[in-house]
């Protein structure tokens, strides 16, 4: 029997079984499954999920522009190095319509291209149902319980969800450049709170060391406290609850590989130091945000059942006319779900 | 009796009355209970939500560095010109912690504080329970009810998040400036999809011409089905549905105001010849996609009542430890929900 035949759970079972075995094209198609939600692929990631433990997972973002593929490139020239696998999902904001500009660095990447230690694959950053967490988490998932030592999740650091992927990491880690324009500073600002780690990288520019020292400046503790004592909006993300901020700050030159074993060392420094306390909260956080994806997109899922589609219609009518507020039209899907 | 006294309905109402009546710290007030979504905004919100259906919502969104905030400007002078009243929220990628840097266009748009006929918020892009999708939608709510003719979305257009906030408006408009890098093409791809108008910023710019001519060969329907047959991705987003998809494509010099008439003329044209469709199935879409946040944010809300707490916290646990796998444990905590 092939992976095309028979129902969805034997096919998960093939799935599940050779991707484990290292079969490349299982598992590209079991990623594909887990983009588009299908039955099929959920099955597999269920019998696989208990192998994924092992895999050190590095969440890496940043500003467009700040080099994130050229130091996944060197994160994985080093990893290769020193006789470790990796697989890489690159979250990618090109659509799955027009086909987006292909990056030079994943040209680059392609060298990889026969060596069984390296797989990479792209994810297209829209369209998921169950969110952008939820379907990199479980492709995170797939590859770690297939055997590769540590998975790398690179994200644009500029929206919401994006950040939150590479957050849901053991390490996470922040790339900046230096001399970055005005709207990217602030996009930087939401950044740093998520970093394990800060890469000022380009470091062969100059003003990389400035930049660095201008990030120690303000990540030390009591700038932090001011300025979340200041703060007038909303509480800050509860992901990992309090615990001491102090992200170490590195700079790399990932074109030439600059700074790339000191940052290998310290993204294993993080996860051995922090592996009963840090790396526990970051992992149940992740669970957590898993679930909640989880437990949308199934709730949904019954709003498309045809059994409700016409109170469906009809609520989704009412709102758009203005004539029935959305927190009522919720209670009353709400209500029909649940009797 | 005042905003601050009596039960949440009371408050609520008071609100309410005093966001209608042009109330400038009531509404301000108001928002920042939407973003927190306390009790009394939901309440206020439900109460307004009503009059909330004759302005123009108009999403503007693009890739850091096109000018968005400077157009933004533009238009506010534009329509105040045409006697208009506009209100702005700016979802700014900046933190709530770290404070962000403020954008100088930000600085100029505070020329306005004394103009009872402009209004303008901030809103952070992160920590919305609900999503940003369902938070930004209310804050547009909140405003089309207190009068403003317009409401305009602004969200820099890197993040699924973010646009799909632009993408759910009346009429949405993307930024492009002219010889922009690699990575920010890449960007721009999943922009085009969501654009009603597409405008070509910095027009004094070498290139301007150029690149409006390039993304005219590329938004040709004939171009795009070839794109679509030869997608072997998830499904395109279904957010508006099958329609002729022919966004006009303008130029502009925001800093100057050249082509912002024009602009403005656009957006008008685009809600009046599609107002009993068009802006019907943009509407629909964006109920549909607030309903389905709120559908998950009041399912989480169930998640975090304390009588649930214990099972949550074991489900969590033995997912993190990978013991049980998150479709068994999403499953779980469904049934517990509704027995």
């Amino acid at each position: 029997m092939t992976a095309a035949d028979g129902t969805p759970a034997e096919r998960a079972h093939v799935l599940a079984t050779a991707a484990r075995a290292g079969d490349r094209r299982a598992l590209a198609r079991l990623l594909t499954g887990v983009e588009n939600h299908t039955r099929t692929a959920e099955l597999a990631l269920r019998a696989l999920y208990p192998d994924a433990a092992a895999s050190h997972l590095v969440g890496i973002t940043g500003p467009p522009g700040a080099g994130k593929s050229t130091l996944v490139a060197a994160l994985i020239a080093e990893l290769r190095g020193r006789g470790r696998t990796v697989a890489v999902v690159a979250v990618d904001p090109s659509s799955p319509i027009t086909g987006g500009a292909l990056l030079g660095d994943r040209v680059r990447m392609q060298s990889y291209a026969a060596d069984d230690g390296v797989f990479i694959r792209s994810m297209a950053s829209r369209g998921h149902a169950g969110g952008l967490s939820s379907t990199s988490a479980a492709a995170a998932s797939v590859l770690a319980a297939s055997g590769f030592d540590y998975v790398l999740l690179e994200t644009v650091g500029t929206g919401q969800s994006e950040v939150e992927v590479a957050a849901a990491a053991d390490t996470t880690v922040v790339l900046e450049a230096p001399e970055m324009g005005d709207e990217v500073q602030a996009i930087k600002a939401g950044l740093l709170e998520v970093a394990d780690i800060v890469v000022v990288n380009k470091g062969d520019r100059p003003g990389a060391q400035r930049t660095a020292a201008q990030l120690r400046a303000m990540l030390t503790p009591s700038a932090a406290e001011t300025h979340a004592d200041s703060a007038d909006g909303p509480a800050p993300s509860p992901r990992r609850g309090p615990q001491p901020r102090h992200p170490e700050i590195l700079v790399t030159t990932a074109a030439t590989g600059d700074g790339v074993p000191a940052l290998l060392d310290a993204v294993i420094r993080h996860r051995e130091e922090g592996v009963d306390g840090v790396t526990r909260v970051a992992r149940r956080g992740r669970a957590a945000a898993q679930l909640r994806a989880l437990v949308a997109e199934r709730t949904w899922a019954r709003l498309d059942d045809p059994a409700h589609q016409a109170l469906v219609d009809q609520v989704v009518d009412e709102v758009a006319a203005h004539t029935l507020d959305p927190y009522a039209a919720a209670d009353r899907l709400l209500a029909a779900l649940h009797p």
